[in-house]
């Protein structure tokens, strides 16, 4: 695995990234089945605490959403204290009506007879086809063959990583280790994407743990931050899904008093959750719907770290773009095109673009470069965009894949 | 030619539609030559009015202007009356720092000279590659020839038409005739479009023009209200180009008195207007690159005319409702979703959806439907999506196409 940033964040304190799944995590087991609503993958996935974990999230904006987002959300919001996620895949179990809700409700019902939880303790996730009601025998019997199976290790970890992936064609895991005060602490999470992605929680879901203990209002903030600058910067094809959510629990398992913002080691837990958030964020734009290629773009000399994101968006996300790197083509003109329709005002003649380390745009025109070394850059698996401005000292990125032929024949035929 | 809307306006007053090009309008000479910036088509047009017109227009929001747009937005906001529009294909002089604005100045300066007109009275515009200088060689060579060549005509206009395609397939062109204070009066225009195609003015161009008389103020109004209801509601990609302009020019030769908005017969030409500019916006929406079908999106009862624009633009560009077409998949979810994330706040459980007459969604949640139906209805080269919600008396229509791999095969390859 390539480590992509700077593990050193202070004098002494590391972030080292490991092999291995959410179940690192203590106290944190999990189980993947197959319940029937796919036909062959596993399709459902619990995880569970075995200390009540203090519990963050971050939704869909979208204005419809799924009846398991409107639950979640309010538990989340509610108390904020979770044991167990549990979350099926090749159903989205949204645009049901009310038996929708009464769906969702009765799912995280029945996880919480299983294991013997409060029913709020539940947090429930769904991902799959629109407006089709959830199968609940199928479901129901899953939850308790899920319940039998909970374990801790890689195995079962990847086993609930299964059971949420939909059109997805890998796994996307991480985990760090890192300490506070004198501890190991760990940090875990998985993820899925691939269509319907696009800022705003797209039907990305990401769940993540820790078992360092934080200060509930600090970890809601910082996650709040870390999801803006990670989940919300991956697009892969503009549409925000019904059904996002990622969300983040705390057991404090590690057994440290409480981290609090002002906290001296604060900064270190901060790193690890960006870090591992932004893996899995790149994770799911690398393994977007007939992608070839791990698109990340950056930009630099914006007005403000916010327009910098947005920027950085809405070139990740311009079919043009996607397409001309799809086709390994230096056509920069489309990259600042779709920057100059963001709405952010900038002046054109203040940017510079680069593909890689190759400069192709200077004072917004064209600058004569090397075609064969740019099709070099645009060959690679991970193609970087670069985009200065001379706006002020604002930046940001985001992450997209390229347009293929691939996008299109998965998304022509996904529900027949 | 299907007639789409009621062409009897009142009692007495028609809305003629005529098979003619934009030559059918009094005093209108044009001329399509290949000047050698494209490999083979012509590839630079050019629009005479023998009497000075009033002009308006809409340009592009792009903070990314290209140089004709600057020169010809300043000349049409200045005086606003033209003599000539020249246009050239296969180069949008983007990009090009302070040598595109120059070398637009001098394509105008070009067709002044050749037609003995004062500079400010001809308008410029470009379309094709972003970032490559233009050949101004070859770009007077071909003014010199366009402006020996100009004639009256269905010839005449359809050269025209043919120097400002880039990847259309087709020419859009339309004619209508009407009448006001007794006299036949014409409205006409040619529009180009393909890709980059996204409300705020993407490469769509548009040059129209009519023979009647109409006071500046009310016809600049009546076009940008027509231009936001006809060719700022067609998104082939979302991407919104460098270069977009729609221009009018009214230059009187029907020598009918200059009608004022409060005119009893302006009625007449405001619809004439709002018919030709939506047949050339469902011709560039038919014509998007790659596409298969025209997407007609109509959204009813949203809590205003904007609102719902704004929604049916969110569905009619969502790449998921696109490739659903493309696949004939009746996935009414997507349609759904992506009205959500069109940032205007409804109440899901008021909105029905239907295709074509079939209803497929009801109170936000699925309805039985009869899948060989739907089928019949994605079939066809135009697909009406209908999204009817419960929020006001808002409505509005958006038009785009499918997403083929064709699309994707146009765009992975354009420059080289």
């Amino acid at each position: 695995m390539r480590v992509e940033i700077s593990m050193q964040v202070a004098e002494g304190q590391q972030i080292e990234v490991i092999e291995a799944g959410i179940t690192v995590v203590r106290g944190i087991k999990t189980a993947g089945v197959h319940a029937g609503l796919k036909r062959k993958r596993r399709d459902l996935a619990l995880i569970y605490s075995e200390s009540p974990a203090v519990v963050v999230g971050t939704f869909t904006t979208n204005q419809v959403k799924a009846a398991p987002v409107l639950v979640t959300q309010a538990r989340v919001r509610g108390r904020g204290v979770a044991r167990a996620i549990v979350c099926n895949s090749g159903n989205a179990n949204a645009c049901n009506g009310p038996q929708g809700e009464r769906d969702a409700l009765a799912m995280g019902a029945a996880v919480a007879k299983e294991l013997g939880l409060a029913e709020e303790d539940v947090l429930v996730a769904s991902t799959g086809v629109i407006g089709m009601p959830l199968d609940m025998d199928k479901v129901r019997a899953g939850i308790a063959a899920a319940a039998r199976e909970l374990a801790r290790g890689r195995e079962a970890a990847a086993a609930a990583v299964e059971g949420i992936m939909t059109t997805d064609t890998v796994p996307k895991e991480v985990a760090v280790r890192f300490r506070i005060q004198g501890r190991d602490c760990y940090l875990a999470g998985m993820a899925k994407g691939s269509g319907m992605i696009h800022p705003n929680m797209a039907t990305m879901l990401a769940f993540m743990a820790t078992d360092c203990a934080v200060d509930k209002e600090a970890l809601d903030r910082l996650f709040r931050e870390v999801v803006s600058r990670t989940f919300n910067q991956v697009s892969v094809d503009g549409d925000t899904s019904t059904n996002d959510m990622a969300l983040l629990m705390a057991n404090g398992m590690a057994g440290n008093h409480p981290l609090t913002a002002a906290d001296p080691e604060f900064p270190v837990f901060a790193r690890a959750l960006e870090y591992a958030a932004s893996q899995l964020a790149k994770a799911i734009a690398r393994d977007g719907e007939g992608a070839s290629k791990l698109l990340e773009v950056k930009v630099e000399g914006a007005s403000s770290d916010e327009a910098a994101r947005t920027i950085a968006r809405s070139i990740a996300r311009s079919n043009l773009v996607k397409a001309a790197v799809f086709g390994e083509d230096a056509n920069w003109g489309r990259i600042l095109c779709a920057a100059g329709y963001a709405g952010i005002p900038f002046r054109p003649e203040g940017v510079n673009i680069y593909l890689g380390d190759l400069q192709v745009c200077e004072h917004g025109a064209a600058l004569p470069f090397d075609e064969a070394v740019a099709l070099e850059v645009l060959r690679q698996p991970e193609v970087l965009i670069r985009v200065t401005m001379s706006e002020g000292r604002g930046e940001g990125v985001a992450w997209g894949c390229d347009l293929t032929y691939d996008y299109v024949k998965i998304n022509a035929s996904y529900r027949t």
